[in-house]
């Protein structure tokens, strides 16, 4: 086995001496498209640098939502239309000023739960009132999201939009089913409440494609896509996209911050608009698809192993296996005793913010080579023996 | 005379035919430091492209944030102690964030007027209740902010914060007095809030040194500032940097945002971490400035002739010139022939956001030549005559 310093300064990621950190949802950094990005920066500041470090355009730089129009159209089968796309700082960012932007202090926010953790901080930061949607491996169930809606329409507080993560899911790994895609639609679409579809993980499909998008499904105006190229590229990078109704991309463009900065992240767009038409966008995720199904592949079949007796679902793509704990074992008692036996995850009781998760966990496969993950499953089945 | 085209696609400046627009406060494309970013680009990519890539830590990167402390140790004579520096996508998005983390629905926000009226902007984007502080040629009235304060206190509704450009005033071009920075930073120790100083063209000086930033004056807390490398390196970087009260830094640090997506913009941090050290900043320090100052001196000369009517006060840095016009001229109506004369200009109404302001106009130095400025200042007086 062939552990490799994944320790990098100036970067997110601390990893602990000896300790195989499955908890960190980052890309292994030995897979980054450091050659092609060095390409594509060496090409536009030949090319077009004055442009890159100029105020840029509200909206992106205009190859750049080129190349992603026509590879949404080819992709998903929906048209974006004119005003329809805005390049945005990564999906944090466009979380963030969404909020900011489209929200009222007071305004209800649904959220799934289970979820994206770290989404729900950027949604406390804004002064919202976060009601839960219960979700199982299906997607949020529509007889709770409905009754919810109803409730909360009765105490004259409908609400103002709903977060979710349908495809590979993270922390479950799971994807909405159709029939809930389209009931959520439905009910959003009866309700005038805007889904906030966070679609990060989307291009990291190991089997199949990926899912259609709730925004591919729905009528124009009812989903706020967030796409990015974070996990397809490079998180470094900080940048992503968004596709909704011209009139939401119209608040960004015309707002505050742009008015004023212009596009968010010039330099960086740029860049990526030469990277991807030079057609390294495909290698890369070719590359990443292919490491990240054999690491996948690999802690599964550790999971199996070392785990017997937790249920663990295939997830189809993106970074997350979610672990369903023995009856009767905790997932913090297993955290401590688990990183003492030189691993770690993230305990269930974060993605399940509004109560729940404690015999669950989430491991991502993302940062570590297969051995790696074979030997981390290993630990983690000496750590819940004494369980 | 040599008119070179500036417009550039993908970006924020679009230029009218036939039209000197010194309405924009842009730097000229052509000084931009495209060079200097290729070799750090190149540098980076080669040495440390696999941190460039990944998440980065919250803060920054270490060695752009230790190249900053000791700048403004050297600089400013104050020490940046551990935890007050933040590494922030530029002024826009820093006082936005700032906004969203330290404010509440319904916070009084103290703005002097004029000030950058896209700054303004971005604060009506937050639910807060934007106050006026008059200004004059040294800076917020101190009179008039006490008694402001005074009846604020007496509504119960004590300010929370104030926001104020006091070196090279964007529109002005003034730097506010000592006597005023003290008063300022006086009134906003005793009262409890916080003064959010834009501090963007402190490099940009043209005569003498800029005069000292409030955060170097005042208690530790009072003052978060907001510095950039906008305007001392490039705007497409979309770059900047926050120092203040290490509990106010760790508000970011800690908040949904920079938890979830790590620094704010790594790669071009590090691009600009790799700049700074090669010693390249200085360089195009000097460079900007013997430009802008070139530039500065031909606009006042030509405004002095053109416009000998005009009340015209000369900045020491920056980028604009306040045009106080003859008595009985409207700005807007001025707009209109000068237009139709080939120049145009941002109307005094904008940065005098709370009223007032039809006397004047803001005129940029920094995008054109020496020739086209001057060119401009006749096409302006040629707009006057007949008022």
């Amino acid at each position: 086995m062939t552990t490799q310093p994944k320790y990098l300064s100036d970067t997110q990621m601390s990893l602990r001496p000896g300790i195989l950190d499955l908890g960190l949802g980052h890309p292994d950094p030995t897979l980054l498209p450091i050659e092609a990005v060095k390409r594509a920066t060496a090409k536009i500041l030949d090319d077009l640098g004055l442009e890159a470090l100029s105020y840029g355009w509200a909206a992106g730089p205009g190859p750049l939502a080129d190349w992603l129009r026509a590879r949404i159209r080819n992709n998903e089968g929906r048209e974006v239309r004119s005003g329809e796309l805005l390049i945005t700082a990564g999906n944090s960012h466009a979380l963030d000023q969404l909020l900011t932007l489209h929200t009222q202090p007071g305004d209800v926010a649904l959220v799934e739960t289970p979820t994206y953790h770290l989404a729900v901080r950027i949604l406390k930061d804004h002064p919202l009132q976060l009601v839960p949607v219960p979700t199982d491996d299906e997607g949020p169930q529509l007889d709770a999201l409905k009754q919810t809606v109803t409730d909360l329409k009765r105490q004259g507080k409908p609400p103002r939009l709903l977060y979710t993560v349908p495809t590979f899911h993270n922390p479950t790994g799971c994807s909405w089913s159709m029939a809930r895609r389209l009931g959520m639609i439905e009910v959003a679409t009866e309700s005038g409440f805007l889904i906030i579809e966070d679609d990060v993980y989307r291009e990291l499909a190991y089997d199949a494609p990926a899912s259609p998008s709730l925004w591919s499904l729905a009528p124009t105006g009812v989903v706020a896509r967030l796409g990015s190229f974070s996990k397809s590229l490079s998180p470094g990078l900080r940048l992503g996209w968004l596709t909704a109704h011209a009139s939401l991309i119209e608040k960004h463009t015309s707002g505050g911050l742009l008015d004023s900065g212009g596009g968010i992240n010039q330099f960086a767009a740029m860049v990526v608009s030469a990277l991807c038409q030079a057609g390294d966008f495909d290698v890369q995720v070719s590359r990443f698809q292919q490491a990240y199904r054999e690491r996948r592949d690999a802690l599964l079949a550790a999971l199996a192993e070392h785990l017997p007796t937790c249920a663990v679902q295939k997830p189809g793509g993106g970074f997350f296996v979610w672990v369903v704990l023995p009856d009767g074992v905790r997932s913090d008692a297993l955290l401590t005793r688990a990183e003492a036996c030189g691993v770690s995850f993230v305990p269930g009781v974060k993605p399940c913010w509004a109560g729940g998760g404690e015999n669950a966990i989430r491991l991502a496969f993302s940062l570590y080579a297969p051995d790696e993950l074979r030997e981390a499953a290993r630990r983690l089945g000496e750590a819940l023996i004494p369980c």
